[in-house]
């Protein structure tokens, strides 16, 4: 059985400002998605989280973001297709600096944020976060949003020789169409670990979820996106990540 | 005979705003120091500045500097030594992933302005810069100022397995210690052409400069520092070039 | 009679990098647009555009941006109304605290670049920089784009009690609402400077002009856009400074 | 009886990313220093604090910083005077801008970190520094250490016209010339809040010190600085704002 990787947002401290509880978390998680500076993260705090990365055997993601700092990168910035290549060759090649210094190497690339939501909105945007990944190494995937039909995007990724890794979410509800229930409307995030933790089950073994009208929901889960904010949050990945371990034989 | 490598600080634009005769100087050069973004430069003119080498055949070389855009990296910013290190993994990687993207490579590191003359005096940070480029990886030269007596700096670097170019500059008059003279005094910059070009086929002959009190002064120049401001310095190189290439047999 | 002001986008140098001829154009113009440091001009660029503008007895408007050097505020970001309004605060405090410490005062906003076209597109966006100049200081009017009817923005600015600019172009073609030509097509910017001056007479006398398909565009101008970018533009505002002049009786 | 102020640098918080218990302490304080986006806070972080010190009734001061976010404005910079005194009338009109949007001002002006202390080392930038904040309203009183001569300080500020407000630390050791002594030396900082307590009351009273050695040292103390970076530092505040106001009779 191929376990969805468990993949958690890191490393986005910035100089004297804590954020997240990266040394509690990182030891449940398989995929580290370190910010790059553009949103967060600075040169101390990406050698220290690569190093924690290292440490637990993680692998290390590049998590690209706009241009600010202020906005933590969660604010749509009008950019073309070029600037949004340019930058994320800056940032991933800057966290893969990092790497380098350790004996490391970026493993793959997930974009954060607005610059992540704009790319799964505007297939333009897709494009270019694709060309830029692939011109950088073909090697390293790009994770994004599963949807119910994700053609489109393995077409377009087949175009770059590009591979994919479709993360989902345990904590939220989705619609019919495979897209997250807005966050304004009841219901949209699960509070019960249990039920989490039975989503999370439902989606490693394959099988479908129910979405937001009872309509059977199948979601391709290669990750499953979990968080390191606060101690509730990190004790679900704890849970998660034992029961989802518990799905293995020994 | 091996002729002193031409080196220009190059792609320090920033977004708007333009800053040297890039195009024009290019031909004219062995290796463009290019900035990455702290003091200088942003991903788009990192990219234009790598293809632009590339189709010159021009060694790339990062350059950063400090995180100073105000004063373009002028000014000393009191750092300790992992700052130093995490700042100069962070750009360099930066400068190679966008040279990635085009399949090529960042060959040496050049610090710039006060990270450069920091390093020249402190040798706490000369160690911190060393260890950096060592670290990110052990076969870029690390460029720094000849002086008369460079065995302190080679030594360091034989510590570290790190190979060292020196650079010199023909346009300038040097102390009997091997040091710039200062630019506040008369006589620092030599103006006339045939001068610059006098001095720079002294330094690849391996020959004595005759420093500012007039006695001998010999300076290893495995590069020469060239600029590309404005028309009269693309075209001091220019001749200071051709002077160079007269220099080997056909 | 009542010319309109020429008013122009003045201080977006920033730090060692230059642009625009700011001292040429001075002469010839009554209201200078200076860059608050977002997306163009420092403290030190603004201290000596404030102290030119003083010489030449210009008024001093404040030219706020979105916080966006490396696209220099050309590139929208998403913000939120409050967002707009703090930002808005910041920069036009910034710029009169240059100001105060040289005995002057900033005396009108206009919004620049991409945060000016958000605030004539969405009106929400319009409510909030209204909103944060009357916060601000009442007095100071907010100079914003003509177009055929006006009502909408002088309604808005009434509720707040803000006075309003409207500024107009003597070198852009017009649509018949009254928005300009996109640059994208052809004819959008005259290049001929009889035309140039011929436009701002008539938009000086308060005559209709004659819109891109013919119909006749009556526009209110308090002011017209004019640029100093480069010797050309210089010129054509000294020129379009002398035949306005020529409309007022001795 | 003149209490000493109770200052407390306030609003550091950076976007995403909070510092400081700033609603906790602010009951307790005299005197916000509040960080003006150069070093730490944003405008909407600028504009909460601002609605803090006002609910409280707390003076709001300007603690402009070197433009140094990643470094916390605690590495000193090299900088002219002419741009010391730029960057401070930037910041102070910011945040003036930030206060007149809600009909208050600045009250005072107080250096941060690195800039604090190269103002105190370096009597060329302690000028730099008076000749702003009179420049930008000599009606505003500059905070600096007091020592055990302050009269170097009152000379320079009288040449500027410039009240000045003399702040003293009661949790921390004075050596006999009045200096802090270093938090690399131990006894450096007082843990025992009745220790901190007596100190205050002492400096309150214009009663000497026991300095390390032994002597005594009398310093003036217009104010007191305080911290509000924890429940601890809180707590200790509120002790210390209890202890001075039962100073003075009902």
């Amino acid at each position: 059985m191929h376990l969805p990787l468990l993949n958690c947002d890191i490393g986005e401290s910035f100089g004297a400002w804590k954020m997240g509880l990266d040394a509690e978390v990182m030891p449940y998680i398989d995929c580290a998605n370190i910010a790059c500076g553009y949103h967060a993260g600075d040169p101390g705090s990406m050698r220290r989280t690569v190093a924690l990365a290292l440490a637990h055997d993680v692998r290390i993601g590049a998590h690209p973001g706009y241009p600010d700092l202020l906005g933590f990168g969660r604010r749509s910035l009008e950019c073309s297709a070029q600037e949004i290549e340019d930058m994320l060759h800056y940032q991933i090649g800057a966290l893969d600096g990092i790497c380098r210094a350790q004996g490391a190497r970026v493993s793959y690339v997930k974009p954060h944020g607005a610059l992540y939501n704009d790319m799964m909105r505007k297939p333009e945007q897709l494009r270019a976060v694709m060309r830029a990944v692939a011109a950088y190494d073909r090697g390293l995937p790009l994770m994004l949003l599963s949807t119910r039909d994700n053609q489109g995007a393995l077409a377009m990724a087949a175009e770059f020789g590009l591979r994919l890794w479709f993360e989902t979410f345990s904590d939220r509800a989705y619609t019919p169409e495979g897209h997250l229930v807005s966050r304004q409307l009841p219901g949209a995030v699960h509070h019960d670990s249990r039920q989490v933790i039975a989503q999370a089950l439902t989606l490693a073994r394959g099988e479908a979820l129910g979405a937001s009208d009872g309509s059977a929901l199948r979601l391709r889960a290669d990750s499953i996106c979990v968080h390191g904010d606060n101690p509730g949050s990190v004790e679900a990945v704890r849970q998660l990540r034992a029961a989802l371990d518990a799905l293995v034989p020994a």
